[in-house]
């Protein structure tokens, strides 16, 4: 992320994928992506300028998370699939949790965790899985799950949020609606 | 819903807690609140007529659950308070869940606990919050929270769903809230 | 079930796994084992024709849900077996769970499971274990157990229950004795 | 409980509750209902003749825990209530779980709970709830709910079993049904 | 916090606490120590000025959040008191915790609950506890304990986080402790 | 314990009692009962003499903690009660669990938290109970049970294990069995 | 248990080992390690007698069981290792926890999981996990533990409690001091 | 560790790996990396001299824990990453946690883990991590992470405490962390 357009364009998980797929095994830091700039910079935690005690981090508003999970819903509906969708923020709360008509009772849960996932990690849960090649006991932290279909929401290359989607046939496909989640934000 | 047919209607529960004021104390069957009406007729599950084995149950789609929701959000924004909102089904499972901005950390496990207890005997939180003066105990079963706040949606008598608000300086306002959202319903 | 009709015929879940058997991998959208049936119309949950907010969902009679878990446990005592069965509806919420005379302790929360995962995939245990070796993180899935033993109840194509059995030397034999439960409804 | 045999009695919780009545506050020691019998003799477990290593403990078969699960469900259903029902042996393990048509989605753990503490203490809950005026944290213990609508099945005087129901507008009617299953054991 | 701004000075819960004692019962929001202010600048959580899917929340620094709780310890230690502490943020995330040495094995889990009880009504628990009286069942709000030692940080009115302490001989005492604590975050 | 060294002596929470009666309400700092004692000295963890970042702490070894529950259960069977016993050490970890025979199934849960009770504030449960009245909230304390049943080991006045009995008519039968578990330490 | 062996010999688990080497992948029904049996004499569970409602299982007394667990913990000692044991009957309940002196804090679960799965699969735990080649996803049932350190007892072939240990430094020690704790039932 | 210090030194765990990289697989005694010391001196529990019923263990003071956990989130903010730190003490109970400034959600739990697996097994979890290659199932103890990023703490070759790192992009990262926070132990 070389330049940050002003308007601090909030930019979808598979460009972020694209960054990581040669990061060091393991956990990524938010400097990740753009080794040129300073992990403080690039945080979503920023020391408050007028009391050094304080810190400010950057979340979604409601309206923006119910706006993206409407979307991811929707991309699933116009591909005719059944899903769960979740929004977490940075600290891993649950911000927005729709269950859809139809969808299985695994799907809620499922959901939240891919968010909680690809937010922890700032990186799609489908690049996420493919890391358990060198490190599988990666996916026995608690509340994690490294199944494609969850993808960070971005400010600045600092994750944000997380939106994490199951249900469809494949994990792609929940991934899909997923980033359709995302782009919903950069609209 | 612009019109809704005189079968299909979704009462608020505020009609729904007249009709139950003077129930016996307890949990409320379906057909507490119409004895006239068969219990079997109130129900939210009827036994499929073409199989025997099957049983069809009412619930509100995705679409109408949040409707429901965000229209309670914005009830409370107008209020000025910053709360959460739940929408439950009749088997307890969460449709919707939304964080609203600002909303305690508190709110999101309290809504979800006052839209289950306000499904589970179809009447207001603020309601059966009075229960419990005869029934002291009924507030230990698991999963429950007897706090206004919550509120039944009703279909022809029978609960298909409930709502539950968290957040607010008092219960009651939290449960003007969660109203807003089931009438939202009947429009 | 005498006569059952062709359009709410109850299927076993052997005749859906033969048709599931080349399906994508992952979770199983609903419209998987009949592609020339539109997804919607195969759903287990359909809007209700006389309020756009209101769906109905499918699921067993409790009579239903007991005949066919007794039908299993008569199926393992004829095999000599001590099992456990669990059937559970479409939500993933227990209706019965039998725990059988002699059977282990690990064998009820088995055979829950595995009722809810033949229910979340609409497809028996047996089969779904295979997509392991595609897809091995399916099974830290909350809730789940990728063991042989579940199988799922369907009307239409759509699932509306599971079956899960635990406690006999091996899964197939397991599965068998669900499968035993789930024919016991066509009858 | 028409003509029970005098050496495999199994008594109903009611006459239970008469002897219980004067007991101590307190848990309910199997002894109690019996001054004259020896504690060692009223007890569910006994040691074992030819090896002093081992107990016998007495139980119901899973034939009889679901025969009285259904009258239960039976008894509910002519009173036009939807309730669930459990029965669990004197481990306070779940042998058998129902969860009746429509009944609430807080019914089936509400019933798990009310049949642990029914055979925990050897009396129906609607005395066991008395008790708490004298002993009010006796509610505290875990898995335990004071709510009329558990009925202890006895052997001997000894508890075997219990059976919660809930779901019913009020707890008395709750252990109405529980009772009626409690004596479909003795026919 | 040397020099404080007035703008963001942190406010110690017991100035909180003598603003709150008249306020409704219930849950406490941002605005009510301050109704000339609006309720959103109050808030500890503002819309992004430059992108409006995005808020921006406030917290403490790991080091302003350590430096409290060791002031807490501090001042325990002073009066021969063995206590653990900690300190959660807005969102009920705990940032620091600390068994003292000889403090109970309560005390860790109890220290949790009293911050969060205190961040999420922006109030010191002991004031919280009076509420009880008239709103009994907030108590059975999942998470919280309502024992005096929990106190709010603010900043600008609204709460930042909150300091818990357990193991005292009384909660007044826990309570003096996690003021010393909130009091450090002024120096 | 043939002869105990009077800086040694393990008290029996009998006398503990005695000294605790007068005490402040909450927690019981481990100097209550010795006032001019230095709370440091009667601490049950000390400074390490020769590396200032190590403690010393006192426990029971598994030969005293299993001795004292094998008394414990010897006076019950003397009394012709069933119950569980624990004992657990000053960290709240179980070191000994013994489920008697017939005991209920609530037993070995409610001895724990009986014994995590008494070591935690260092008096016997029934003193403990007692103290609701003016502090009824802290029983909401996680993993406390405030029912006689509970007495605590100490060493130097300093609480150094927990001993908790549970399945008794009442509870003063079950302290006195706790009781007599502490006291075969003296032996 | 029409005629029983003159000395109601309990097998260790050594000797069911062997038989089982050769079983059926999965849980091992009662009746494998002697097929010339019928399962329903080798079960622990036989219908009553004189009432066709009930049936006796075997379990350990209280004072076998903490026999095997101290037996269990001198062959540990007397090999200079410090571990815990755990002694759970045929329905999964705890009889006897002993966390020895010096014992790891994952020790006293482990062992109880460890004799969870020995009873389940009236195995040793070391023969179980070799299944595990064969049936990988045996593991993911719940509260179970597929490592070395689990022994079954039992009594005419059939599991009526489970020896589990924990905290040597391999699990084939773990299972050497299990099998001495069974060995001292026979003594 | 061939000769310890007289003044109770404490090692760093790496220096401890060495020494362990030869060890038998499995659970490590205390006495496995100094074969020459008997076991019981090398514990960290040793039985009190003057009451044979007491015992000793060791453990860092919170002054000391604290420091261990400050030096790692300094080591963490030097390399420009975002962690979260936890030391757990013998009995597997945290004494300090500190999620630090941007830390990821998943990474407090994560370092809790870690520090709990590293005082268990008495080495480093990056050493742990490599004996699943033996014993896979070693990973499904309850509460462990077998991932690199926990140290733990010696004092003459036993462990009395656990640190546990989590949120760099390498467990190799997180784990220089956790030893940086040893080594400040020896300062």
């Amino acid at each position: 992320m070389k330049k940050t357009s002003v308007r601090a364009k909030v930019l979808t998980g598979t460009v972020a994928a694209a960054a990581l797929a040669a990061a060091t095994l393991g956990a990524v830091s938010a400097s990740a992506e753009a080794t040129d700039t300073p992990a403080v910079a690039a945080a979503a935690v920023r020391t408050d300028a007028q009391n050094k005690n304080l810190a400010q981090s950057t979340g979604l508003t409601i309206e923006a998370a119910t706006k993206a999970a409407q979307a991811t819903l929707d991309a699933a509906a116009k591909a005719g699939q059944r899903v769960s969708v979740a929004v977490v923020d940075r600290d891993g709360v649950t911000r927005v949790l729709l269950k859809g008509d139809g969808a299985g009772p695994q799907s809620p849960e499922s959901a939240v965790r891919k968010a909680f996932t690809a937010v922890s990690w700032n990186a799609p849960t489908s690049e996420l899985a493919k890391r358990l090649a060198q490190a599988p006991n990666l996916k026995d932290i608690p509340n994690t799950l490294f199944l494609a279909g969850g993808a960070p929401v971005q400010s600045k290359g600092a994750p944000v949020a997380g939106i994490g989607v199951a249900g469809a046939p494949s994990g792609d496909l929940d991934e899909q609606f997923a980033q359709a989640g995302v782009e919903a934000l950069t609209k």
